[in-house]
């Protein structure tokens, strides 16, 4: 059975790197894998592969899994092929999906987890379980072959959701944002995670962690709340 | 000779629409041209074309330009092909950048505005203006054929330039940004306008605008200051 978490971000408000995610990594990865692949790739864009997997590493052995990062593979598709679970880190989502793209991993990564190797993502790491990035906050700072992700569930998530904007700042609130990608997109809606907040998706049901509602946005300013704790059928959305 | 207008956006702090920019359009348009082509395809997304046209119309009347919409016109590339002068608005970048595809009107308003129709264009407008749109603050709610636009200028652009983050927010100040894009793109250099502030270019040099200084960023942390009134030449950037 499909076992996805897609967490917000790696911190939640004055929090210290990874803090309090320790229900729902467990929730994803208890009894199912004792050694975890860690991708980098939204990340060693200003620092390097070495420092992201050394930042991430002390939580999950923590927690009782041993982690490496498949920059240290010779071969990242023989990596994915064997790992027993895959951490996909936050960063830059179009730098995600590039390097995913150029090392062949989109593939085989789709099939594995559909197939049950559990996947634990946050921030740029679960905008790409969605069918497409185009609900991602980051910078276009390449150019992927295509937005297309891994559609491992059938929405679009938006991470590190926030409301309103800065005041006196005239760019687009985060609402603006989405109520624009429905307009375009009226059939879709986009569930928008508080940093703090997760779904941890099994099969065809996805459940709400963490203290804050999720928000589903949908067409014409409709929003509908998800309790933590709340569980509903993906095809629902 | 190339006469471009590359504006932040299209407000000021808590100023009105269109509010201030007088000095700036005219910079650009006086003595130039009588009547203006507008390109509303970045908005008129959650509104209508015609609403867009609308709000602008006003600041461009008051101004002596009369100002019409391509959206109006049966043949949007004789209707580029025949004006005057160009003004393209804010919106999301993507969606303008796809919309200027579809119609068939990157090359052609290249074409033109290197052979020196003016170009007035603010946010998701100036964007466009340069290389690629890999420097838009922007979501990606539509995938255009590529993220290269009308390359007018030989550097990128970031408008709505803010500095820092909301407090006990876990993504990535403006600076972040800036610096994986210079990480990953180590050999440009993007100039990033705050709101108020705009570029005028002239020919092969161009001239900074408003109130603050416009601030060019490059990698490894370095940023020069352009001081309102200065002038540099694009080569130098």
């Amino acid at each position: 059975m499909k076992q996805i978490l897609m967490m917000s971000s790696s911190r939640k408000g004055n929090l210290g790197y990874l803090e309090q995610v320790d229900d729902q990594v467990h929730a994803v990865l208890r009894g199912r894998a004792r050694r975890v692949l860690f991708v980098p790739y939204a990340g060693g864009i200003t620092s390097s592969f070495d420092d992201y997997e050394a930042r991430v590493k002390p939580t999950f052995e923590r927690l009782g899994y041993a982690l490496e990062s498949i920059h240290r593979s010779p071969d990242p598709r023989a990596a994915v092929a064997l790992a027993d679970a895959v951490v996909v880190g936050g960063g830059n989502t179009f730098v995600l999906l590039d390097r995913l793209y150029n090392a062949g991993l989109v593939g085989l990564l789709r099939e594995r987890v559909n197939a049950g190797m559990p996947y634990v993502g946050w921030s740029a790491g679960a905008n790409v379980v969605c069918p497409t990035i185009r609900t991602t906050n980051d910078m276009p700072i390449v150019e992927p072959p295509t937005l297309k992700a891994l559609n491992l569930i059938p929405f679009q998530v938006n991470p590190h959701f926030i409301s309103g904007k800065p005041v006196g700042h005239n760019g687009e609130s985060r609402e603006e944002r989405l109520a624009e990608y429905l307009a375009i997109n009226p059939d879709e809606c986009v569930v928008a995670i508080p940093e703090g907040t997760a779904l941890h998706v099994q099969g065809d049901q996805a459940t709400v962690m963490g203290d804050f509602d999720a928000l589903c946005f949908r067409q014409g300013g409709m929003v509908d709340k998800l309790a933590p704790g709340s569980t509903f059928a993906l095809a629902s959305i």
